[in-house]
Formats: structure tokens, C-alpha cells, sequence
């Protein structure tokens, strides 16, 4: 069932509400941390939310340290946002009560909501209908909420132990891949400027959300996880503000086999049940493909940190010559190229390199490398292969990590990186050695000098492949 | 230039030299931490070689608290293993005096050995020639050294934080791989069996290390870096043994793209340049495939731990849809099937599901899962489905990580692997909201378990995949 109302732009400022609420009641709070719902205040307070939070409970007094209300109208204040989690039975009337009250927006983490009559999608369409001319908008139901880093905002059950903010948005039809992107870059110390799990799709939907962060100022990339637009022409607006605002698009879509379809496909008002389709439409609007889960996360890091590239050709430097042939590999599958050396890069890498080291594309420096080496390499051969003119982006493997100077070769990669930047070039550094685990400080510094840190061969060679099709898609323009 | 002397079995012994010797010589070894050769000690030490440690260094007396002596001369004994990290220049001089007297298997780290006249290969073969008259074998040079657990023989300049003992050999040409691989391995708390970085092979090849794995009683399952085959036939009879004794024999082969092979294949004697070729030969001799160096650690550890599945059907349960469509879509990618339940086990499933639930698969059992709920999902539906006659492997995905009953869930996946393994098929978990920097206490006991847990559905899925291959490669047996 398709609700067809244009969304009006008084209703999408409604969003604000949605992220950026000043008080916030989690309708159905619990104190039990086995139930979901006991994991909702005990997130808001860890995040640092700045607004005021009214936990509505009528069994309870006080939960996690905070008065604990008998209902919405016994609040001090209408709440901008209203976080419900009860059981199904009761949304439609807290709903309604919501928007006589002039509650702003709505989050809906209950599955489902009972209706009244045997014509429920008549029942859901008024309900919508009457949120939207009292100016309230709906996220879910069964969604997992809500989260804004600026502010604090945690409208979700989700938790993980330090989210961090930073300037991508993530969008996602499934609650189960929205823990993926949360756990993925805590774990690997990056930051999110938003993040919203769009549930059943009442109201908001994805498309909604995509034109929100492409109006947000603290984002830069948009990733979402697709099973099904529900309003195709909207959607494709959505896609083409993002463009507009130069706000590269990231989308992983599920449905490319039969039975994925089935299994996803249970929303109606897709544009198109054919991943064909859809691959043809984001090749037309600038959409950038994730092919897998590791993708979602890893093309957003080079897309938000990195100059675009002004062509494919790959300038590539491994400490291992089995990884440099790795790289090579991985390049021409990617259907990147990997340019020879302009002989004036030659001549300048045979004064800095050892007489019997080859001076090609790629370049393994291996003969030169031992712990002390690293920080002078970067400074010495880094710029001379940015400064090729054939090379378009420069992807830089270190394999041998060099423990003791792991943090001056950080900052050495942090000045190469400023001159690939005024070059306008991508400099992608790839640390096979390190993990998350033992280099959580590393990793740190590095998204603080916007460094984007890969730990595999294949995600860095990806994210250059994003970056060589984002950049071709720019140049190019979309169709008017 | 290829050395074709063949190895006798009375050679072949000597690898137990080079893999648990009783003694190692450090010849080169150095107390300079911002040297690579000042690892070596620290790291034997941390590990706990069981055998006697000679440090040969006619600078000083003592380094890492163990007496350092002059020469191979002074040294108490004849040790077994000599580690070689001294300069180019003296490492032949050194070798023949290993051979003289009476070392059984040397190590060249240094990455290139200096020789006397205008024909170093003929010089080479000479030496290599020699060496095995007198019974010793040699790694490298320019290669990483020689890891072996179960005697705690660390003859490499590599460290990591913890190095566990575990079923699984790596073999690589590329020691930037094998430092990837051994970082990796102690991050997902997975351990090894043994682990060699075969270098520019003067001697032993790929091949030699394959066919000791293949013997070795610690080991189950041998992982390869491969850049080219040096001898052919060798390479072949090497790959049929490890068949022969039903280890799994997983390759990553570079050199696909024509830069890659240029950059990798300064070797000569390869048996073909054309990746093609090794494709078509690794189907013949029942190799697994890995695409990337995530599933040169990943496959190892299904083909470890799991039993081989009859065919190629892969019944899915996931708490989230999204997943649940995701992993639909890479199993059709991967070539596996999706089988339709059996009418019992849909009837089995009715009364355990709520009843708005689908019994389908893939089964999305969003609907049941609450943090509490999760352990009674595991006894009731895991064994349900294991039971379904049309499916030969379940894949388990869990995105709402239960953290209250983190090792409750872990037990009961214990038992249901029991359950499957009776079944004879694999189980494979998926838990895409655990990180190895907060969770490793948990991936600790999961491979006490023997429990192959994977963090993403990507490499989860291409590990049943290769199950079904390597299945069907042992249904149908080699050629012979």
C-alpha cells in the first residue's frame, strides 16, 4: 500500500525534530536491561544526549536515575520527539494522542500496530494523513530508531560502547545491517553524523532521509542499505539532491537473486522488483554500488576524506612484492588502470631508491625498508609518485608496520597527505599489519587527520574504484 | 633457473629440522630494537621455544638475556637450525660452514646472497648441491622464517601479541601475506599449525612445505600464498599428496592481470604464466580458491572445523530480513542453492514460531528475538532446521547480539554443532554485531569450540561455498 503525499517542505523541517529534538520521551521505558526497551536510557545517557528526557512508564517511578512519568499528558513540557516502544496493541492511540498533543515526531520501534477495523491501510493512511497536517512525522514502525551525534540524539535500543561523530549519514531498511555500520566503525574509530533505521515505513521513508542528509551540513556521505524504494519518482529526486549537493550516494541493494526478492520484497510500491533495473537507475543518478556489507563502510571512509580523482590510472607503492602483485590484481579487476612511470619519475625514484630496485608501477620497496626506514620513504617517494602526472590517485600498502614509529610515520602519511590533497589527488594508505584490536590509538589519530585506514588490499582497491566512478559521474553531470 | 634435484624422503625428514629443531642458532642477532633482526629473540622468547637459543654476535656477550657467542664454532653444540640475518655479503661463507658442520636445516633472511664469480647460479646450485649431501635443507633467502607451535619454534623476525596453537598450516611466497595472515589469525583468536615464508627458494619451494603439511600430524587444513609454481610436476605431486591425506588445500594465486605477473613473476621455472592455467589445474587437483586475502584466513577455518556437506543446499536463519535477503543474494552468487523447506519441517517450524511468522527460507526469526530469547531460538528451530533433508548446511545469522546472554548463546551453539556434526553438516554463525576488540573473550571460547564464527555474511557465505567445492572435489576424487 503506497502513501502518495508529497512531502511539502514544512514537513521535511519536520525532520529536524526527528534528529535534533530538545526533549525527548521513550514511551514504554524499561528498567529490565533483558528487554530492549531497557537498553533505550542507559544509551541516551552514555551518548551525552543534551536535551531533556521524560521516561514514560506507569509502573515506575524512576528508571536509570530519571523521573519515570504515568503518561504524555502528565509531562512537564510537549515533548518534540516521541520514542514508543509498548506493545502493538496501544501505538495507534499513543499515536494519536501524540498528535493532539503537538508532539513533533514520532519513532515507532514496536513490529506492528493493531488496528481497530478490517481495514487497516485505510486505518494507517488517515493516521499518517493527520500526523502530517498537525506537522508531525513518523520513522517505523518496526524500525530501531534514530541516531544524531551533534546532539546527542540516541532514539534507538541499539548500544555500543563509544559512537563517534563524524560526517557520514547511514540509512538503512534493516535493523540488523544498521548494528553492522555501528559496531564496524566504532570499531575501526570513525564517525557518523547521522544514522536512521527506516523500519516499515509508515510515514518517512528512505528516500525522505537521503534528502534530509543531503541537506545536512554536518554530512558529507550518504550510505543506506536498500531492499526496496517505495516511491520511485520520489526516490530518484532524493538520489538527484544528493548529486545536486555534491553528496556522494553509497548503496548496498538487496533482491539481486529471485529468492532475496521474495524474502525482502515483502514492501509493495517498489520502483522495480529487477536489480537490473536499479543498477542501470544508479549508474544514471551517481550512485555509488556496495556489493557487500564490508563495502557500506569502507567507499563512505575514501568518498568523505578524499580529493575525487581526475581519472582511473592507479599509482601503487608495497613494501612486499607479493602484495604489490595483490594490488595489481586487484586493480585490474576493479577495471582501474595502472599507468607505466613518466621517465621523469623514474629518473627522481632511481636517485632515492637502491641501485638494483626496479622503478616501476607498482613500486615494492621491500630492499629499502626496515623499522627505521618508513617515515623518510613516505617523505622521499611518496610525493614523486603523487607527482606523476599519469598517476591519478596513489594507493600506498605497508605490510611491514614499523612498530616503533607507528605514530611518526602516521603523521609523515598526514603531511603526504596534505600534498596529495593540494594535488588534488587520492592518497590511499593501506596497513595490512595493524588491526583494530591492538591499534585502536592509531586508527584514532588517523580519522582525526582524515586519513582513511584500510586493512585489507581489497577494500582499499574498492574504494578507489568508488572514488574513479564517483569522479567520472561528476564530470559527466546526470541528465537534466 | 630451476634446481631439479628431487626431494628423497630422506630430505624430506630434514623439514622437521627446520620446524622443530631442539636448537636454534641466531646467527646475525641483534639487541637493536629498530632493527628487524632485533625481533628475532624477543619474540622466540615471548613464544617460548622449548629447545636451546644460541645468539651469534661477535659484538657482544649477551643480548635478550641469553649468552651470545663469537661464532658457530664456539657454540656448545651443533645447533640444528641456523637463522641467517647477517649482510649479503657473508651468508655464503656462513652457509658452508653450516654444512660443514653438520647444521640440518638454515634460514636466510637476508634478501640476497653475495657470490664470488661472474655465474651465481651455478655457485647456487653448487651450494644447494652440497647442502643436501649433507643433509641440510635451506629457507629462503629474502624470505620471513618459519613459525611451528606445538614446539614453539619461532625462527622469523615477526611478532605478534600472542600466536596460538591451533590446525591450520600457511605457506606463502609474500612475507608482507604471511604478516597479514598472522595478525589476522591472532585477532579472530584463531590458532595455527605451522606457518612458513618461503622467500626467493634457493631450495625448498612451496612445493616441500606442502607436502611436510600434508604429513604433519598438527595440521587439518594448508593455506597458500602462491605467486608461481617453481617446478610444475612437483607443485602437482605436492597438491595430490595433501588430497591423498584429505587436508584441504586453500590458494590465493596472484598474477591474474598482465602487471601483476610482471610484477610478481621475476621467478623463473613457474609452470605457466597464465592464471588461467593454474585455474583449471587447481580444479583438477580439488584446491580451493581463495579470491582475496580475507579468505586465505576465512575458508581455512570452515574446512578446519566443519564436517563436508553432502551437496550444495544452504538453509539460512537470520533475526533480521535485510540480513536474511543479503545472505539470500550472495548464496545465489557464490552458485549455492536455496532449497524450498520439506512440508514436515515447515509444519515442525509453525509450532514453534509465532503465527504471523513465515516458515520459509531463508526463516527470518525477527519476530521471536528478544536478548532473552535467543538461546531457546538455537535448541528449538537450529535442530529443525539441521534435520530438513534438503538442506546439507545452515548458515546462523545473528545481528542483535544478546550481550546479557553472550556465552549462554555461545554454549547452545556448542551443543547444536554437536547436533549438526552427527548430521554431517556444517553450522556455520554469522555475528555481524561482535568486533574482535570487544568480543575476543568470546571468539577465544567459540575456537575452543571449534566454532568457525564469522563477522560478516560475505565470508561467511564464500566459506560454504568452498565446503561444497571441496566436497565435491572428494566425491568425485582426483584423476588418476
Amino acid at each position: 500500500m503506497r502513501i502518495s503525499l508529497a512531502a511539502t517542505s514544512k514537513q521535511l523541517s519536520a525532520l529536524d525534530f526527528l534528529f535534533k529534538p530538545d526533549s525527548i520521551a521513550v514511551i514504554g521505558a524499561s528498567h529490565d536491561p533483558e528487554k530492549f526497551s531497557g537498553w533505550i536510557l542507559p544509551g541516551m545517557l552514555q551518548v551525552g544526549y543534551k536535551g531533556r528526557i521524560y521516561p514514560i512508564n506507569p509502573k515506575r517511578s524512576e528508571i536509570s536515575g530519571l523521573k519515570c512519568y504515568a503518561s504524555l499528558s502528565s509531562l512537564p513540557e510537549v515533548p518534540k520527539l516521541a520514542l514508543i516502544t509498548i506493545p502493538g496493541a496501544g501505538v495507534k492511540q499513543i499515536l494519536s494522542d501524540c498528535i493532539k498533543a503537538g508532539v513533533k515526531a514520532s519513532i515507532i520501534i514496536t513490529s506492528e500496530i493493531q488496528y481497530e477495523t478490517s481495514d487497516p491501510n485505510k486505518e494507517r493512511i488517515e493516521l499518517v494523513g493527520e500526523a502530517r497536517r498537525n506537522g508531525m512525522r513518523i520513522c517505523g514502525p518496526n524500525c530501531e530508531g534514530v541516531i544524531y551525534l551533534k546532539t546527542g540524539t540516541w532514539a534507538t535500543f541499539l548500544s555500543h560502547p563509544s559512537p563517534l561523530q563524524g560526517e557520514i549519514a547511514f540509512v538503512t531498511q534493516s535493523g540488523g545491517v544498521g548494528e553492522f555500520v555501528l559496531h564496524k566503525l566504532w570499531e575501526r574509530q570513525v564517525g557518523a553524523s547521522g544514522w536512521v533505521s527506516s523500519g516499515n515505513e509508515m510515514d518517512l521513508q528512505v528516500a525522505d532521509y537521503i534528502e534530509y542528509f543531503a541537506k545536512d551540513d554536518e554530512t558529507k556521505v550518504i550510505s543506506v542499505f536498500l531492499e526496496a524504494a517505495r516511491d520511485g519518482p520520489k526516490f530518484i529526486r532524493a538520489a538527484r539532491l544528493a548529486f545536486e549537493e555534491q553528496k556522494p550516494l553509497v548503496i548496498l541493494k538487496v533482491g539481486r537473486s529471485e529468492r532475496a526478492r521474495r524474502t525482502a520484497l515483502t514492501h509493495t510500491g517498489a520502483i522495480a522488483g529487477r536489480f537490473g533495473v536499479y543498477m542501470g537507475l544508479f549508474r544514471q543518478l551517481g550512485i555509488v554500488r556496495a556489493r557487500n556489507l564490508q563495502e557500506l563502510i569502507e567507499l563512505p571512509l575514501a568518498l568523505v576524506w578524499e580529493p575525487l580523482p581526475a581519472g582511473n590510472r592507479v599509482g601503487i607503492v608495497a613494501d612486499s612484492g607479493g602484495m604489490a602483485a595483490l594490488f595489481a590484481d586487484q586493480v585490474s579487476q576493479e577495471g582501474l588502470s595502472i599507468p607505466d612511470l613518466e621517465e621523469q619519475t623514474r629518473a627522481r625514484l632511481a636517485e632515492v631508491l637502491p641501485s638494483k630496485a626496479k622503478a616501476t608501477n607498482p613500486l615494492d620497496i621491500t630492499a629499502l625498508v626496515g623499522p627505521k626506514e618508513i617515515v623518510g620513504i613516505l617523505e622521499s617517494i611518496g610525493p614523486i609518485m603523487l607527482n606523476d602526472k599519469t598517476c591519478d590517485m596513489l594507493i600506498l600498502g605497508v605490510s611491514y608496520w614499523p612498530r616503533t614509529v607507528f605514530f611518526e610515520a602516521l603523521e609523515a602519511l598526514g603531511r603526504l597527505y596534505k600534498i596529495a590533497n593540494e594535488l588534488g589527488k587520492p592518497l590511499i594508505p593501506v596497513f595490512t599489519a595493524i588491526t583494530p584490536k591492538t591499534h585502536s590509538d592509531l586508527l584514532s589519530r588517523a580519522a582525526e587527520l582524515k586519513l582513511p585506514i584500510y586493512l585489507t588490499p581489497e577494500t582499499a582497491v574498492a574504494s578507489a574504484r568508488a572514488l574513479a566512478e564517483y569522479s567520472e559521474a561528476r564530470r559527466e553531470g546526470l541528465d537534466s
